[in-house]
């Protein structure tokens, strides 16, 4: 039984049988763009889910949120190079498309943007986005030139696919916050939306990464949601005092052996600013080595 | 006589008198975007020509070339202060915005995009684009930071206006190659058109900053559109060594007492590197201060 081609999708989308890969996979950003204006033309909205891919719940949620927010659903598969630091895992980041377009497809994905690196930089290529101040905190701190290099591509991914909304996962919270200073201050056209942190039925938060942890870090790798939930239950119990919640922190993540703090911050949720007392919309974040994996959590506290 | 509301116009724009002012400058970033939608909305096409207003014949002959490639013209009036350096002119940048007002209408611009810096530039903005490499070279040597803030303009402005087209002055020689280069690495979606420079009658390039000089200063600073056109006689008699030409330009312009150069650079059109010889596209670039006004001027050489 074969699918007919939806009305917005270009001359050339190949749609397969039923249960078999039905997505065109467009790895060039004219063709993309192509794409586009003919989504746009026929007056559809369209959204945008950026990942690096290996796909997980977490991205699936958000391609099923953007399913049901948008007539036209574009995942970008990328890992992305300029966003990791030298000695970081671009070379090792997992890596899977033909079983990432299933589960997107699967998910309400119309179509997948995955160009390859010469595609995005090319020999020549020197524009970068920066968004200054917010990035030197928190993993901006251990990882200098990371939101720079997210917020180029993501940049770049915004005019390829000049979604209406992009979604993106509240696990990456700084990112959030990062994107969002961008678009405000660049006057981008596209609602950024974001998606909650999903988790494995132990807790740990949902991340490609998490492939790389040992049998034993990925149970220690558990103080971490397990840490942030006693956080949430000494804020409902009225705790107020940031400076008292980050000792807690600390005191609860190194009592795990396995784990070296790379940081702990409370801080408010827009600015990044370490917080004295929790009021407003506060950001508690963690990001936590266990052995050569790096984890990040968090819990945005709504006061 | 009343002008009729163009079709493209949203409601509450004035269109008042024959010979007065009939284009409402719009000055909140919201009310423009909203603009560009109906412009958009009628499948008009919109050409944008940026500007720091004082506008000379240089503005004007791109807001006439703008008409005539595109359904709506849009102007931006804005002397942005993120590309003066500390000690630059931003304080004292002429400005006349009635004035301006009347002469683009006369040109063919249907709206001016006047905002106030606060718009632009609100209290938390902290969000740059920078194109790296060839903005530390020539203007960007003496002016650091420049670029940055013209790059960081210029994409926020062709966020809010979305123009097709846009149209800058080959004046600004390292500006203009500049913008190309964050079109092309950002992939936005506006085609970057030129314009030539625009001369005076005794041959000085028009430039808003040409009031400040003195009738001495003004008199002297003829020596750069001379120097330029003796290297263009020299270049049309066969010379090609790039050495020999910079040193008969200095020398050509040092004859002059009031000029202190800034720099000559005789350099690849496309990546301002310093040429050796002259083949290909080569762009022959002076800036010379006279008192304390710093005029620029160039020459594009075919190959």
């Amino acid at each position: 039984m074969t699918k007919e081609r939806p009305p917005y999708a270009p001359e050339g989308f190949i749609f397969g049988e039923e249960g078999a890969i039905r997505m065109e996979i467009v790895r060039q950003i004219a063709a993309m763009k192509e794409f586009v204006r003919k989504v746009k033309n026929n007056g559809a909205t369209l959204g945008l889910v950026p990942t690096m891919g290996f796909l997980h719940e977490g991205h699936l949620s958000l391609m099923r949120q953007a399913k049901a927010a948008c007539d036209v659903v574009a995942a970008s598969i990328f890992v992305n190079p300029i966003q990791f630091g030298a000695g970081e895992d671009y070379e090792t980041y997992p890596r899977d498309l033909s079983r990432d377009a299933a589960v997107a497809e699967g998910a309400g994905v119309d179509v997948i943007f995955a160009p390859p690196v010469q595609e995005m930089y090319p020999r020549d290529f020197i524009s970068y986005v920066e968004v200054t101040d917010i990035t030197s905190r928190l993993c901006g701190a251990s990882r200098p030139g990371h939101f720079r290099g997210v917020t180029t591509v993501v940049n770049k991914l915004f005019n390829i696919v000049q979604p209406d909304q992009a979604f993106f996962g509240q696990k990456d919270a700084q990112q959030v916050a990062v994107i969002k200073q961008m678009v405000k201050d660049l006057n981008m056209n596209v609602k950024i939306v974001t998606g909650p942190i999903m988790r494995e039925t132990d807790g740990l938060a949902m991340s490609s990464r998490n492939i790389y942890l040992t049998e034993e870090e990925r149970k220690a790798a558990l103080v971490l949601s397990r840490s942030l939930g006693d956080v949430r239950r000494r804020l409902l119990a009225g705790e107020r005092d940031a400076g008292l919640l980050r000792v807690f922190l600390q005191e609860r993540i190194t009592a795990e052996p396995l784990a070296d703090i790379d940081y702990i911050s409370i801080c408010e949720a827009g600015t990044l600013k370490e917080a004295d007392i929790v009021t407003g919309s506060v950001l508690i974040a963690l990001a936590v080595r266990f052995g050569k994996t790096r984890l990040i959590d968090n819990l945005v506290w709504e006061g």
